[in-house]
């Protein structure tokens, strides 16, 4: 079940429709999972921040950096510019350059981008080699687009799937999770909404309470025990309010205090990156905002601490729903990365236990 | 009681002899508290990295701003040069200018730097006008100079002392708070400890618990119950270990997950800062090392995530500490800021109660 | 002479009225020169952002570091929230706080801010220390006072005076310089005004031409060859175009560019600070827009190129400025910092000489 | 001829024996040039920081942004960790990827890295596509492992070669250019080497003399008089000084200044990024370095100074080399870019010419 299904429903605020990140109305997600012999068990997920032209419609984004051991690409042009202009990609740590070849590809191809030769792939990573033979570098340019042409609106698909496919997360199998808050009228009204691909490890907390492996009733899996609070997340944030960048950067900062919540220390070896984008039209840098002086909206600091609240919810709610909507999946070499048994977890809790 | 003497102990790791900053060897801290007519309750802390010249034996330091709405002073040489050479001073907004006039002469005068004509004054401060008539400016330069001479080492004052008087967290009294790690052998041996001014808000969590106000047995107080988010959070950090400037950042940057497993979410009104520093002779930037090509010992990044851990840890303990040692205080004006009620939050958390 | 009155006219873009950063409309200048016994010269420059409430009414704001070894106050909050809510003072090295509590003193006085509780003082410095006894830490609040209340608009005193009593740049006598640049219609048409106090050092050159002490007639004085690269700069930047904090950091940024075309090389023991800041009402941070959600003007990335021209070339002139119209002035043990001979320059550059 | 050969001799240090990066002892430069029908004009050009194996054997880097409108891939890691892994590539801006995934197989091949599956491709590049047609992304993963295994040591090809094949800067033929600078025993005697790939612009100045397509006999050619001040320069900086990563950044945001003497403004659609190595196997992370606590050299920040500025005359002069040694090249659709005309260059400043 997803988390909330199970009655854990983290922090103070409601989520959206779907309780998804395509709560933020015009965001795709598509998923390309790759499976092949040899061990290949990877993926690529894509996220779109609307359904127009990307390129000559950029959205004002911010970026952050929680601990920078990692390979995501086009962060420096977000940081000097404020703004995104394809689709976010995410896939395993050494198919980034094939990813990113993809998304550049796609973006020449789109009508009205004949004259484009310059484009800022946005694509991030985490490391699944646990899972993923992954030095066979198995993504190919097509399983980028691919990705990109199946995104859609509405219920997304989470857990081993996409660039989730071959992800651990404490131990456990990790993936894609998602989540989103509504905010109240008095607050903005405003959706925030969290996409997440889990690979990073620590002291696994679950609504605060910690939860050992040893406290759970699962099979014994060598592999799965002698698991290591290195990894990644990826964190992607969209949401309707119509924030400078500078917000959205400040936005992308907090997430990292919902993977707090979760447990991590974002060790050493942990690449987690978060990368924030507003939809708002009144934001939107189009063709003719770029070229000539414009007005646009602005959301104030002072009422940016809810929009804060509501990112630091739904991070540690889509790390919820990454690890209960995973299956358990191979090792490269022997044994299985399992699923965490949801019902142990509520057990320990002192949650009512799911339905069969 | 400290919150560890309630049973109440985050993390993995063991607290040091005073579960206190001053665990980490050489570390002195010292408090001013200064209470006058028209409402003045507000106080100085000085944290000392160690007992010899600060300004001739410099110690690598890095930077980490969580939320910058605050007026912490010296931040652009540390983050430029790494390092810092002075005691560091903590007290209210409006008075740094004070503390720092304090800083500068108390160095000017200190035996060795008669020659001294650049001083980098560290000073931090949360707003404590809430309880404190700010706008009085009470502290002088000889109460930063008092609380230098104050420091010593050993068990340290908490709750509504010092820099900690007139601070408010989570709508209770805060104030200063601290603890310490110390890592086994096999990761290191070393010791971390962090001091704390609490003055920040949010929806209050103590291990993963939410304890909200009107879980708890208080008597009714309107000033308390109109609470906001807002507020700040100094964070000051000590370790023995021989790490680099870079690597003290990224320690500096970790206390905010552990400030985030307190509950809040870096409001918009906040200033969160941390400042990390090692007091390892083998790092420490003496004339000899400062003037010339010289070695020094280095911990590998491969190794920091335990002390990450261990900051995170000492980080939540300290804020529960501070809140569990405060008094009640009265506001500004009218009503009292009360202490957390310590046994209310046992019985929340299902803890046993303590003795009377 | 002014540079530009010897011929001296670096770049493509003409200067505005006064030349001076007084040509951005609403922007004051004032200085407070303090010389007293015991070798005391030194001083406190202010400028204000515009003529209101600057508190009520903030200031979009970037700030950038080249090179931090200084102890400029504010800047935590200005990178957070883009914004200046005071007077920006320039003093000495260790008067910084006096002028920062001037600062905020006179901020709490203001009408209209009796609940102020939070300023962040904006205050620069470099170290006047070869001229002025420092140690003495002449500056009192009240001269922060006074060089506020001192502020007008239209011509800019330069050269030894205010904050530029006591500097020394390139081994000569140093300042304050301003000048300005007013872009053509097609470019925007915008006015960017830079003001600098100069005490840094390097291989001086000047329109690109090296100025070798040893190429100028000037009387043997042991002190000034005696000089070092050391020193700092502090850069002050308004424009009235509608720019985002982002793209005013960038335009600081920039204004080491200009530094750079004067020889600098940003000395280890430089502290090299800019600070931008648009006076445009369209972008202002008013109370109304402060608390709701609104609309606000945005000039674009794409047409930032000539503002950035323009902060390059004021600041190099600005320099020029700061250095041609500085007077002799005795260190602080013995000779003199003389100013640098123009005529000389003027021969060694092959432009015609000044008149008598 | 190279720009000393011609006369022209920046700053006060003097080069080293080949005024190449190569000069650092270890270095090693190579290229790959790419010319194929329909207009493909590009290239790749590698460095490689030392002869063994660069990912077992890291070695110390900062990183330094001037304009961040570039893809250059990597940086997050180097900020985080503060090394470099792998060999740096420069390639044009559509084929980043390709150049990655190059970089990536290369590291993945080499003996001792069976066990490798994190790999951080550091590649750089600038927009070569008035020139080539970029659209067509013609470098391939082999071109990259091609420079790589081209690479050697000794002077270095410049001008329209390997990744500056097809740039333009200044409105001339850029391309790739070398210089380097040893620093006198006193300062240390240390070298410093820059290699640049020059594809900006600006108002072109030459030794501080501004150089105006006007003032120079150049058969008039539409296409490069329609110049822009956007394009990029990639900035890669090797010394044998055993620095830490931080004064490494230090070092990469000097050579910035370097190119302001050249006229850049790092106008807005720039990609202008700095990234420095340490050869010096004194702070080089090996393994056992990487593994435990371990000792390293440091050269304090006091005696940076002389290596600030060696890296700010040797980007001077390797920027002039780029220029003098580019070749006339066709632009994509018709007329040429040309290569600035050294003997009026020469003529314009008044050096003497150069021989037939």
């Amino acid at each position: 079940p997803r988390a909330r299904e199970a009655g854990i429903a983290p922090g103070i605020y409601q989520p959206g429709t779907h309780n998804a990140i395509t709560d933020v109305s015009g965001v795709q997600v598509g998923h390309v999972t790759i499976t092949a012999e040899d061990n290949v068990r990877t993926g690529v997920t894509a996220i779109l921040p609307h359904t127009g032209n990307l390129y000559q419609d950029k959205v004002p984004a911010g970026f952050s950096q929680g601990n920078g051991y990692g390979k995501m690409m086009g962060t420096t042009q977000v940081i000097e510019l404020g703004e995104i202009e394809t689709p976010i990609l995410l896939t395993n740590t050494l198919s980034v350059p094939e990813a990113a070849a993809g998304v550049i590809e796609w973006t020449l191809a789109q009508p009205g981008n004949e004259a484009v030769r310059s484009v800022n792939a946005v694509v991030g990573e985490t490391n699944d080699g646990r899972i993923n033979n992954i030095r066979l570098r198995a993504v190919r340019p097509q399983h980028a687009l691919a990705a990109i042409e199946a995104a859609g609106p509405g219920p997304v698909e989470e857990g081993s799937i996409g660039a989730g496919m071959g992800t651990v997360s404490f131990g456990w199998k990790g993936g894609i999770g998602t989540s989103s808050r509504v905010l109240p009228q008095e607050a903005g009204g405003f959706t925030v909404g969290v996409l997440v691909q889990t690979n990073y490890g620590g002291e696994l907390t679950i609504m605060g309470t910690p939860v050992r492996r040893q406290d759970l009733q699962v099979p014994g899996d060598p592999l799965a025990v002698a698991t290591s609070p290195d990894g990644s997340v990826m964190i992607i944030i969209a949401t309707d309010a119509p924030l400078s960048d500078r917000n959205l950067e400040r936005l992308a900062a907090r997430s990292f205090l919902g993977i707090a919540r979760t447990g991590s220390v974002m060790s050493n070896g942990s690449g987690d990156y978060a990368l924030a984008f507003s939809t708002a039209t009144s934001v939107r840098r189009t063709i003719t905002r770029r070229e000539q002086l414009h007005t646009l909206q602005d959301w104030p600091n002072e009422h940016m601490t809810p929009l804060f609240q509501s990112v630091v919810e739904a991070t540690e709610e889509a790390v919820y729903n990454a690890l209960f909507k995973a299956s358990n999946v191979d090792g490269i070499s022997a044994g299985q990365y399992p699923a965490i048994p949801v019902d142990g977890v509520l057990q320990l809790l002192g949650y009512p236990a799911t339905g069969p």
